[in-house]
């Protein structure tokens, strides 16, 4: 569980290659770590000193156990230095040189493969290699060639960076809010030490209070998934994720991970109860105030909005509002309350709106604390402490139970010092409405994804055992699996020859359908192969006729299926990402919805309630509830048949994909109309 | 055109209601105004001297003609103060008080009324009420009674806001960031001077660079769209929009101005030439850059990334890729000569990596400048003056033709000094990647808008004239005004009684359609007033009598027509905002699409390129242009269609809404099924 302990809070730090000469990054990496007040051991066999630390010939002379190994010299002598780490029994180390795998050479490559299977041997963990470093500045820990980083204060938010530039930049703009690090480190090329292993350490580390992490490509996504969901129990975690723009051939040269789909990612992320932001200022926003406060699990907490001046809280208002955040009306009792206190024509809804604030703004701001909808505060007052101070307002405001978001915007210097002073009272100010709108939301966001992750999740039924797949099915193969797994399907017959197909036709409902089997086609009705509304024995002779030309060698085989009445179509989907394992989609089907791409996902497996909130995240979910006087479409049984695909994509690594298009969705049940899996080819081996 | 010349650049400045007591907001004003270079004239009958400048007991006893006057009295006195304004010739007048129009209340709204007429009879410009006032620092002209206010310097950004609050908080951010301001004004209740007025101002004054706006509800949209397209011709237009979400109560009770549809609002603004941005950070670093340069009108500029650090340029390349900015591939020539400046393994595209930056940066930079397909260049790169010192790089790039945009993070003195010495070289500089990306997409959507608003439009075709429209026409009706002005329907006949339907049956190629005609039935298909494929004369007698039954007193009236072929459906409508005045909308017609809600809007009258603009924003656009295998549809013919439309509802301003519904679109033309025209009631009177 501490693994990383000896890494990332280490005792005893060991440079090799630290060197005398100002200009080398083994002097750097030194200089950053002078005040570390461990045990601190240049390795050097030129020099008996450096920066007043005495140096050590080589690692063994050393003597004892280190538990961190930096090593700043170059990739081909990394592979020495490790086995004799390994020798000492060091815990840790830590690799600056690029030159390994990320370049996507064989050379690179197998260097690495070198350096891990020594790493291995020793248990020693990994940092790197190509990273800049890691800053824990509790511990004084700043291994990390950039001279300034020893500047970053101690603080409480935990960063994790696939990028080395990014941890750096987003450290810096967490240093200039006056905020500080728990954690702050890249990854490198990720050899050993990844992003979901310090996730997991961060989860339990007590500095930190909230997780944020800059996401380009993901290795082993589905491990991510699950970390993430473990430690969203703890602590909020915060994502600032790359992809949705089409940046794959940059984002594969820089970290040699394949970028992906960007819906997945956050699909899974958002699953996870992780929390995706928009930018790396809203990122920074998000984590100054999660890293104070968090609201407890809820479907949709109540957000109360006060505000000394109508304009900034008509902005916040509408940023939430657009948003989903729900600000509920007040109690009539609070808006009794409220009123003897202010003018005549303020707005006394939710936002308040003090239209000028006075000497009544602490008792409004108390009313509205003691309303029962209300589960967070935001704030908005010009500065102007001459008619409120807002530092007196929030010290005396120590009944208030819930949290509070403060904003406030004036002259910049008076600015400056009511934030610093707000937050030594541990409050979050932001400095224009829609920072405190953005924070607010992330807050938000947090709650209803806990709420979603911890609610009550029904029983998963295990599905009958169905053999492996060793090729893809075809159609009436995946119809019986659906079947045998509990998802309605037409009646149907698997029809050999013409008799056959007159057979089964006169034992069904008309019209019939018909369709071509072969293994080689899989879009049936782009070659033609698909007949409908068949209502007489000469329109089935002609189906047949015309299906037999399509391949005239094939063995006559037919499936001739009972027509489904009218309903909404919708499509139904399952993937297994190489990355992120499997997953199911759904969307509406037919050629304008497709068009339109309204598709939500989700990853499996997965209960009926997040099935339910898959459903409802379609923009064209309106059309399940009774659209335009229809009546309303069975959505129990359409979320109960994504539920099974799910648990089928879970149960069958081996699949590939799986697509049921269209499912028609009825007042009452569902049907399959076509079916098809496509199985993982054998090279691909199973993921899972 | 320089009427409120007078009221924002005044030579001479009354204060009436002057006071010497501090608490006073007439104190407060007068202070704010103390360094006023002009005359300044207090007004108050029991003093003689306030803060050292002579005071005068009544308007009249200055004597001789007054540019503004300002009223820091209550609302009531105002009249008076007003005529007596306008007994000495003053030019304008501000009023600070509220308690007027915004109240909502007959009190308020008689008093605005009177004083209204007041400034119409002397030719008085009149800002507010309910205003705090505004700011023009290169005139030290500061009349607003919030004393920071002073503090505000003398810059390029023009800032109108409809709210009072919002202006000083859009201010103070503009400080916070060492901008200045050449006027910053709210608006109060807008009784005369609005915010189109100082739009139209700002247009031509010479301090102003870039205008930004905070917008609510706007009262009459249609000026304001025709101001901004032409004040976007001379400067840019940055527009913070409220009413995405549900705020119109707010908004109501605090400017008085209905928030209207936030849709109509937006494409008014987009097709006027301005940019909307999405927050008030965004729209301050839009200004910081839009204030110092501007890219020529084009259709798709072209963005030239090199970052010192692929993490930051992944998070710009990232955000600007998303948002259909082009970051266009490097000339072959360009990379090659990058190619030999730079290590073996980094990017050289677009963006291009440096990986380290190392003393190549400023060649690879001027490579990148000289690339035909770059308009503008972003450089971002870790505050390292060791290493590169972006001061020296950007002051010796003096060959560099194009805008360059520079982003940055580290040290945060080190930073804030690089940002102070690099607007001195008249360089925006951010210090985050998301803030760099968001400025750059501002200054392309600026030139892009440029680009749609002045390319070369065709002549309009004059409608033939047709008679205004007195009631509601029926649908046989409407379809004769479509026929008149060029928009397909479908062969039809007006049927009185079964003979005569029979009669038109019989001349038509089947199958026919047979709808109900009567004025109260707007909604045939929902009384099942409309059946379709009726192929026999049997069928035919079996539609009427059912059409009959459904409103059996009328007078046997039907619209009997060929049925249309099958082909993609759409909806064309018309609407005319009591804001914006008349536009139009295009969607993707049929249940889902509908429940997607699909559709894009232009004002009218558009030309036919801004009409494939709109077709071409609508997300299904893919099924216009051969959706899996069909062939290309007509979209000359939708566009010339939806252009006949515009021009339909400017021409028929009576007209307040149209909708054709649904319109089917084929490989050759088009035809309107169904379409319906309402008429403003007369109570509404007509807008234009």
């Amino acid at each position: 569980m501490r693994a990383l302990e000896r890494l990332f809070n280490p005792k005893s730090i060991a440079v090799v290659g630290a060197s005398p000469d100002e200009s080398k990054a083994g002097y750097q990496m030194l200089y950053s770590l002078k005040d570390f007040p461990g045990r601190l051991y240049p390795i050097n066999p030129k020099a008996d000193n450096i920066l007043g630390f005495k140096a050590y010939p080589t690692l063994k002379a050393v003597g004892q156990p280190v538990d961190l190994v930096v090593l700043t010299i170059p990739a081909a002598a990394c592979i020495n230095v490790l086995k004799e780490a390994g020798g000492i029994g060091a815990g840790s180390a830590l690799i600056i040189s690029g030159g390994f795998a990320e370049t996507g050479g064989d050379v690179g490559q197998k260097m690495q493969k070198k350096i891990l299977s020594e790493c291995q041997k020793y248990q020693i963990r990994l940092l790197g290699p190509n990273t800049a470093g890691f800053v824990n500045p509790h511990a004084k820990v700043v291994p990390n060639f950039n001279p300034w980083t020893a500047d970053i204060s101690a603080g409480h938010i935990g960063l994790v960076s696939q990028s080395g530039a990014m941890c750096l930049t987003l450290a810096s703009m967490i240093h200039a809010q006056n905020l500080g690090v728990s954690l702050a480190t890249g990854i490198g090329n990720g050899a050993d030490v990844n992003v979901e292993d310090v996730v997991e350490y961060l989860a339990d580390d007590h500095n930190t209070r909230v997780i944020i992490l800059y996401l380009e490509g993901v290795k082993n996504g589905r491990r991510l998934y699950e970390v993430i969901a473990r430690t969203t129990e703890k602590k909020p975690v915060l994502v600032l994720a790359m992809g949705k723009g089409d940046i794959a051939d940059f984002a594969a040269s820089h970290t040699g991970n394949l970028i992906g789909s960007y819906r997945i990612k956050k699909t899974a992320l958002r699953q996870a109860g992780a929390v995706l932001v928009e930018s790396s200022d809203d990122l920074i926003d998000a984590a100054n105030l999660l890293s104070r406060v968090r609201l407890k699990a809820k479907e949709n907490p109540g957000v109360g909005l006060l505000t000394g001046q109508a304009g900034p809280g008509m902005v916040i208002a509408d940023y939430l509002r657009s948003r989903d955040v729900l600000l509920p009306e007040l109690h009539p009792y609070t808006v009794e309350k409220i009123k003897v206190a202010l003018p005549p024509i303020t707005f006394i809804r939710n936002p308040v709106d003090t239209s000028r604030p006075s000497g009544t703004f602490p008792y409004v701001l108390t009313a509205m604390s003691l309303d029962p909808s209300i589960d967070v505060l935001a704030v908005f007052a010009l500065c102007e402490p001459a008619v409120i101070d807002p530092v007196v307002l929030f010290r005396d405001a120590v009944k208030i139970k819930q949290p509070v978001i403060f904003g406030t915007a004036g002259i910049k210097e008076e600015v400056a010092d009511t934030v610093k002073a707000l937050s030594k009272l541990n409050l979050a100010t932001f400095t224009s409405p829609d920072r405190v709108a953005k924070a607010v939301h992330a807050l938000v966001e947090d709650s209803k994804a806990s709420y979603r992750r911890t609610r009550v999740t029904e029983q998963q039924r295990p599905l009958p055992v169905i053999a492996p797949l060793l090729s893809n099915p075809d159609e009436t193969e995946v119809k019986d699996i659906l079947d045998r797994i509990g998802i309605s399907t037409p009646i149907r017959s698997l029809c050999r020859g013409h008799m056959d197909a007159l057979d089964a036709f006169r034992k069904m409902n008309k019209p019939v359908v018909a369709k071509i089997l072969h293994p080689s086609i899989r879009h049936k009705t782009e070659v033609g192969g698909v007949i409908l509304g068949i209502d007489s024995e000469n329109a089935l002779k002609e189906a047949l006729d015309k299906i037999d030309s399509i391949l005239p060698g094939n063995g006559k085989m037919y499936l001739v299926e009972e027509m489904a009445g009218n309903g909404l179509e919708i499509i139904i989907g399952g993937t297994n990402d190489p990355s992120f394992g499997p997953a199911v989609m759904v969307g509406l089907g037919g050629t304008a919805a497709e068009a339109l791409d309204d598709v939500t996902m989700r990853m499996a497996p997965l209960s009926l309630s997040e099935v339910r909130d898959m459903i409802f995240e379609l923009r064209g979910k309106a059309l399940f509830e009774g659209w335009r006087g229809s009546r309303p479409l069975d959505i129990n049984c359409l979320a109960e048949t994504i539920v099974l695909v799910g648990q089928l994509m879970i149960d069958h690594p081996e699949i590939k994909e799986m697509d049921l298009n269209p499912v028609r969705i009825y007042e009452k049940g569902i049907s399959a109309l076509d079916a098809l899996i496509v199985v993982k080819d054998k090279v691909e081996g199973i993921v899972q």
